[in-house]
C-alpha cells in the first residue's frame, strides 16, 4: 500500500461518481466509476498522446505500463512480483493460460472445469481443443462434484473461483493441494475474486490464473485483463498467443519468434493505453485499501442482503451459500419473475441484473456500497416483489443485452 | 461520406492537435490526436460509465459499437457491410484469420508469407502452426519471390500489403487473383494501408484482412483492431479464439459454444469501449474525406520527400520504390548511421523512426502533413546528415524501444 491507508467505504464512498437516486449493486458486471478516471485519461490523451505522440512509450511509459499495472494487482491477488500481465480479455488470457497448461500435461487428454464455470472461459477452451486437434475433452461437472472427480486422467482443473451467478466460492487451495498431488495443472478464473476477495495465488501455489479488472477492480468498460503465471512455470510456459510484445527483442523485428523471459511472453499485441491509464486511476483507490477490510464488509453486507430480503420476501430464494467461507461477493436469488422483478427493480434506481433462467444478482462492493444503500435496496426489493410491481406488462418484455 | 466533405489539409489539418516546432512523420507508427478524442472519450467516461452504469450496454449502444465502428472502417477498405468487426488487436485478428483461413484449406500444409510481413504476424502464425501441431510450414520469401511461389501446395497466403520497413506495396489484387486460381486462400494486413490509400477489398475479392486503427486512422495508442470476413466465408468460418462475444446468443449464457452469423462470430471478448470512443472520434473526421484525395496528396509529399531529399543528401539511399503503384505511405532511407541521424532528427522536431538495421522511416500522412512541412524536414535532414550531427556522442545511445 502507498500513501495513507483509506477505510473502505468511510473514506472511499466519496471517490466515485454514482448517480443521484441509484443503488448500484451491479460493481459485480461493471464497477463504478472512481472520480479520478476522466481526468488521468484526459492527461493521457492530451499530454502523452497528443504532445509527446510516438516518443510516449519511452517518455511517458506506455512500453511498460502492462507490467507496472500488473504489479499492483499482484499485490490484491496474493501473487510474486512480476508475475503478472495486463492486456486482452479475459477470454484470451484464459486461453493463453489453459494452452500453457495443456503443454505441461501433453500425456493427459480431460480439462476439468463446472457448469458453473463463465461460460466464455469454455467456448475458448472448446476453440482451443478444436485448434489443437489432439482428442482433448472439455468434462463439465457439477461444482459440487468437481473435487471428488479428480484423478490422474486429468490434465488441467479449469476453474473460476466464485460462481458469476450464484456466488457460490470454490476452496481454491484444498482443490489447488488435491489437484498438484495428482500432477493436474490449475488454471483459475478470478472474475470474481479479484477486489472482492483476499487472493492468495502464491500461498495456495496456483499455476495459472486470468481475471479481467472492469468489475470489481472498476476499470471501466472493456478494461484490460490480467494473466497470473506462477514464477516456476514462467520461463517455460508457451504463449501459444504468441505476438510481438512477448518476443524476446521485440524491436529487432526478427521474423522468428523467441520468447521473452517470464510473464513478459505472455503479452500479444500493443496493449491498450487509454483503457490502461483508466485502469491506473483505479488502482491509485485500491493501492490504498485492505482487501481484509473489504472482505468483512462485503460479508457484513451479504448477510444484512440476506437477512432483510428473506425476511421480507418470502417468495425470493437464496442460491448464494449462507457460509462465509463459500461466498464471493455477490447475493443472488431465484425467483421465476426474475427477469421482470429485475427491471421494476431498475426503474426504481435499484441497480442488480439477472442471469438466465431465473437468477437475480445484487453485487456488493464496500468500496462505495454501504448498510444504508443495502437496506434502502431491501425495501425496494419488497415493493417490486411483496407488491406484485414485477407483473406490470412494462416490465415483461425482454430486450437488455446484459 | 456523411456531413460536408472535408479537403485533405485545407480542412483537415485544424482538426488534429500536433505541438509548436514539431514536424510529424511518423504517423505510419502513431497517428496524431484528433481534437475531438478528448471530449468524447469524457463524455462516455462521465456521462455512460458514470452515469448510465451497466445500462450503458443498452442505452448507449456500447453492445453494438464494435460492429458500428467495424461499418465505418469498411468504406475505408471497400468492404461490403457487415464484413468488418473491431476488437482486440492486430495480432490476434491476424491469428483469427489465419486459423479460419487454414481451416478452408485443411489438405494443404504451406502458409506463404514473405520476410516484408511484420514480425507479429509471423509471430503469431508459429504459434498457431505449433498449436495446430499438423505439420504446417511457414515459408518466408522475399517479396518479390512470392508471386512465383504460388501453387497448389499453398494453403494460405498471408502478407502485409504495405512493407512496414520500405513501404514497398504489394499487388493486392493480381495477388489475390493468382492465389485464387490455385485455390489458395488470401489473409492480407492492411496496417500500412487503412487510412493510408483507397484498399478495395470487395473488388479484388480478398478472403481475410486484418488492420489496425493505431497508424494512419488516428485511433490513439493500442487502438482496437478490426478484422474482414469475406460474405462467402462468414458464415462458415471457424472463430479459433471463440469468446462469449462472438457466440450466438451470448446472454443465453450456454455451457455450449455456437457460432453467431457472420463476422460477429469473430468478437471474442467484451470490447474496450473507452479505446474504441477515441477512434469514433478521429472517424468522424474520416468518415468526411475521400481516400483518393488522401492517396494524390500522400504521392505528392512523397514526391516531393525523395527529390528533397536525394538532392540534398547524397549519403541517404532510398529503398522505397519510386513507382507510385509500387508504394504505401512512407518514405524510408537506409543509411548506416540511421539510428544516430533519427535521434538528432527528433532532437530537432522532425518525428519519423529507426527500423533496425539501418531503415530511416518517414511517414506521410496527408491529414495533417503538407508540402510546407516536408520541405522544412528536408531541410533538416540535410542539416543533422550533412552537417554530420548525427556523429555527436548524445545521439550514439541506444535506449528506445520503438
Amino acid at each position: 500500500m502507498t500513501e495513507t491507508r483509506l477505510r473502505v467505504y468511510d473514506d472511499t464512498r466519496a471517490l466515485f461518481h454514482l448517480p443521484e437516486g441509484v443503488i448500484y449493486l451491479d460493481g459485480n458486471s461493471l464497477g463504478a466509476l472512481p472520480l479520478g478516471v476522466a481526468e488521468k485519461v484526459d492527461r493521457v490523451i492530451r499530454r502523452e498522446w497528443g504532445d509527446e505522440l510516438i516518443r510516449a512509450w519511452n517518455t511517458a511509459g506506455w512500453y511498460v505500463q502492462p507490467r507496472n499495472v500488473g504489479n499492483r494487482i499482484a499485490r490484491l491477488i496474493g501473487a510474486e512480483a512480476d508475475t503478472v500481465m495486463m492486456g486482452d480479455t479475459l477470454s484470451l488470457k484464459a486461453y493463453q493460460a489453459l494452452a500453457a497448461a495443456l503443454d505441461i500435461n501433453p500425456e493427459r487428454k480431460v480439462v476439468l472445469s463446472d457448469t458453473g464455470n463463465f461460460p466464455t472461459d469454455l467456448y475458448m477452451a472448446e476453440g482451443l481443443i478444436a485448434t489443437l486437434g489432439r482428442g482433448h475433452e472439455l468434462r463439465l461437472l457439477a461444482p459440487e462434484a468437481v473435487e471428488a472427480a479428480l484423478s490422474d486422467e486429468i490434465a488441467v482443473l479449469y476453474l473460476t473461483e466464485v460462481d458469476y451467478r450464484t456466488g457460490r466460492r470454490h476452496d481454491m487451495a484444498k482443490l489447488t493441494a488435491k489437484a498438484h498431488a495428482l500432477d493436474i495443472v490449475t488454471v483459475w478464473d478470478l472474475a470474481h475474486s479479484a477486489g472482492a476477495l483476499p487472493v492468495d495465488l502464491a500461498g495456495v501455489g496456483a499455476d495459472f490464473a486470468a481475471g479481467c479488472t472492469y468489475k470489481y477492480l472498476n476499470g471501466g468498460p472493456g478494461a484490460p485483463a490480467f494473466l497470473y503465471v506462477a514464477p516456476r512455470h514462467a520461463n517455460r510456459a508457451r504463449a501459444a498467443l504468441s505476438g510481438w510484445m512477448g518476443h524476446a527483442k521485440p524491436f529487432a523485428f526478427d521474423l522468428g519468434y523467441v520468447p521473452a523471459g517470464g510473464v513478459e511472453r505472455m503479452r500479444v499485441g500493443t496493449p491498450p493505453v487509454l483503457a490502461m491509464a483508466a485502469l491506473e486511476a483505479s488502482l491509485d483507490i485500491w493501492d490504498r485499501v485492505e482487501l481484509s477490510e473489504v472482505r468483512a464488509r462485503s460479508l457484513n453486507l451479504g448477510d444484512l442482503l440476506i437477512a432483510e430480503v428473506e425476511r421480507r420476501c418470502p417468495q425470493l430464494r437464496l442460491v448464494t451459500p449462507r457460509a462465509h467461507e463459500m461466498r464471493g461477493s455477490q447475493v443472488s436469488f431465484a425467483f421465476a419473475g426474475g427477469y421482470a422483478a429485475m427491471q421494476a427493480l431498475i426503474a426504481r434506481g435499484v441497480i442488480g441484473d439477472f442471469r438466465a433462467p431465473d437468477i437475480m444478482r445484487f453485487g456488493l462492493t464496500p468500496l462505495y456500497i454501504g448498510e444504508d444503500e443495502v437496506m434502502k435496496a431491501a425495501e425496494i426489493i419488497e415493493e417490486v416483489i411483496v407488491g406484485e410491481v414485477w407483473r406490470r406488462p412494462e416490465y415483461q418484455v425482454v430486450n437488455a443485452v446484459t
